[in-house]
């Protein structure tokens, strides 16, 4: 029996032929191939669909929360959207190929640098079984192989799902392998993936914290993690509070259980005393749980007592911990301590304040007077997205096309040497 | 007594709070700084000099060999190359705050996208103790604090040198541990530096494979490897062929020591009884030992034999392996196979064949009719480097002022909410 070592190697080496094979492809060529995934997709609609009911059954079995049947579940609406998703795609501008800068050197030589495809990049992800066709797509927009792993609980979904895509797009001329989905549950073919020096050259794991840290410790190649969001927004003393008000709800209880909702509050001591009442009676009224300091809950008294744990907790539900501080300084030393470097909003209207926030609190978006629900590829106006990243290197925030590109440089001469 | 990790986790912390002061500083105060660690530097001489005395006779008595003692000496001309660099290092444009991209949303968010310092590097280099200062002079133009990683064997002479560029630079406002040394050279200070997790942003290992295994093994932070460069030049049968002489010769003899000499050379059979007689005869000349594959030897019985190691070398030195293949694929398959993704050229006249080459040869910089020794911060125009990244992200080929730096998106809005 072959080992998932060498099962796993061997896919590397497929998918490094198919990436290799992608480089001379076109734009519309790919748009075609993007557009015959997804008719393919709605062609064996049934079959997926009965797939997904396998799966959301031996979920149910083994007793899987509510929480994670759902993102499970692919509804009609989920199933047209990972279709619509890619015909969208196909309609972005194709970022590979373009000329980033260009000079000429004194000596003559002709440097180009020109956006080009990763190579093969590997994709491990969760429960939600469209990630499948919308990474497949993003990536063979920008020509790059891609090998997906999703979650144990949506195997069936995501093989019907990745046979339907690697299936249509070959109609197209969409190279074998290109888009390759692992078959194995088992957890050792994770580690094997993350070693994959010179064959796989990025690994984007999108999940909660056992994943993420059993992929960095395991990674032997670059990886771009898409990590929690621990988003704080600092109410100023210098805010307009009516709208301050009304971010901090939008932050908060708009859509709670994405990695951009608010999940700290921090206001300064000069309003809290009238500006925390309101938010109080404000969220309140919406659902909103309380944790606070002890500042706080000497304003708020009904709040509840928050403990060091939940300054670092990305709750993804009607909680919010709040602080108190007594100085900008403070505000933007809690930030970088607690962060996760996602996005974090300054509220007021005093410049000097908004401008040191901005430089110092260390985030991949920083806000003034706005929302943190707006760190999004398509609020951004990127389109679609493979996720948010939280590292701080080649991508940071919504990745979208061009963030799934790197560059190389073309130098053409006539017989230069160097002295 | 204070662990090893302790200590290292001290260094971590101490290094993020000077990342956060260099933040507000301004180009012209930088460039203040820099030029007062040069001055520092120049000041002790002597002291610095004694030092690497010191280190000279501890490597000459523990055998180190010659190739090693000479990187390790601080000869006159390189003290004073190491004064000058940072001198002109604060002559170079700082990238710090520039504006990459900014648009406005429909809803009114403006969105600027700015580059800004990446934040903590480590450093983590050989015996060459002028790296010391280089790679300070560019951290600290780029508002990035540093913790440096030097060779054992070069222990003294580091911390000599670190030490006047922090005392020197303090004079005109460099804040406290913005430029630090490990002063341990136990083995163990290295895992702890690259797992810092949090306060380390960045680790750029600069040396050999044993280096580069041991930190990507062990790392948890983001690494950008500098690592041998195995580069190739593929001679086209529609070559001009005393052209690509001359640029064979420049791109293995000028400075055969340096990773972007050539080390293989590739030859199309259709020419290569033309050709390599003549490299031959001129390479032979300049005392290049030729290790050939079968074809090549058939042509000229002289050559050693190559052996399957060979194509992997990286000989930095004046040995030359050589292959003959009957098709640009076959040239682009073993490129590809055995390359570094460091530098690759194409020398022929054949459009069709460049395109092919510089599409699909994977490595940061590909040239047409040109030696791969421009492969180079300064012959590239971009001013002094760290170093050649030979990663696929972030950075490839030279890493420049902008490659140390990173981005994130400053949002502005007037209360915008999310629908």
């Amino acid at each position: 029996m072959i080992s998932i070592h060498d099962r796993i190697v061997a896919m590397g080496d497929r998918a490094v032929v198919a990436s290799r094979k992608l480089l001379p492809l076109r734009a519309q060529k790919k748009n075609s191939i993007l557009r015959a995934m997804a008719d393919e997709l709605e062609a064996r609609q049934d079959a997926i669909v009965a797939a997904n009911a396998l799966d959301m059954s031996g979920a149910r079995a083994s007793g899987l929360p509510a929480a994670m049947l759902d993102r499970l579940e692919l509804t009609d609406a989920r199933f047209a959207g990972m279709a619509h998703g890619l015909r969208e795609v196909a309609q972005l501008k194709d970022p590979v190929g373009t000329k980033i800068s260009h000079w000429i050197r004194p000596n003559g030589l002709d440097i180009l640098k020109v956006r080009i495809p990763i190579g093969v990049i590997g994709i491990i992800y969760e429960s939600r079984p469209n990630v499948t066709a919308d990474a497949a797509g993003l990536c063979i927009k920008t020509s790059n192989a891609v090998i997906l792993r999703g979650g144990k609980e949506s195997i069936n979904s995501n093989m019907a799902i990745a046979e339907a895509l690697q299936a249509g797009g070959a109609k197209h001329g969409l190279p074998d392998d290109a888009v390759s989905l692992i078959s194995t549950t088992d957890r050792d073919a994770v580690r094997e993936l993350v070693r994959l020096v010179n064959k796989v050259d990025l690994v984007i794991p999108r999940g909660g914290e056992n994943l993420i840290n059993a992929v960095t410790s395991q990674a032997l190649v670059p990886v771009i993690k898409h990590y929690k969001g621990v988003c704080h927004t600092y109410v100023d003393r210098s805010a307009d509070l009516d709208s301050a008000l009304a971010i901090v709800e939008n932050a908060k209880c708009q859509r709670p259980g994405v990695c951009n909702a608010m999940e700290t509050l921090i206001v300064h001591d000069e309003i809290a005393e009238k500006f925390l009442p309101m938010v109080a009676e404000r969220l309140g009224g919406r659902g909103v749980e309380f944790r606070g300091d002890d500042a706080a809950r000497r304003v708020v008294p009904e709040m509840n007592v928050a403990s060091e744990e939940d300054w670092s907790e990305e709750y993804l539900d009607l909680i919010l911990a709040v602080k108190v501080v007594s100085s900008l300084g403070e505000a933007i030393d809690h930030i970088n301590r607690y962060g996760t470097r996602h996005s974090d909003a300054i509220l007021g209207e005093d410049e000097a304040a908004q401008t040191v926030f901005l430089r110092e609190v260390d985030a991949a978006a920083v806000y003034v007077n706005a929302s943190t629900r707006f760190t999004d590829g398509s609020e951004f106006g990127m389109g679609a997205e493979i996720g948010i990243s939280t590292e701080k290197l080649h991508a940071r925030g919504p990745m979208g096309l061009e963030e799934l590109t790197t560059y190389k440089y073309m130098v053409s001469g006539k017989g230069q040497i160097r002295e």
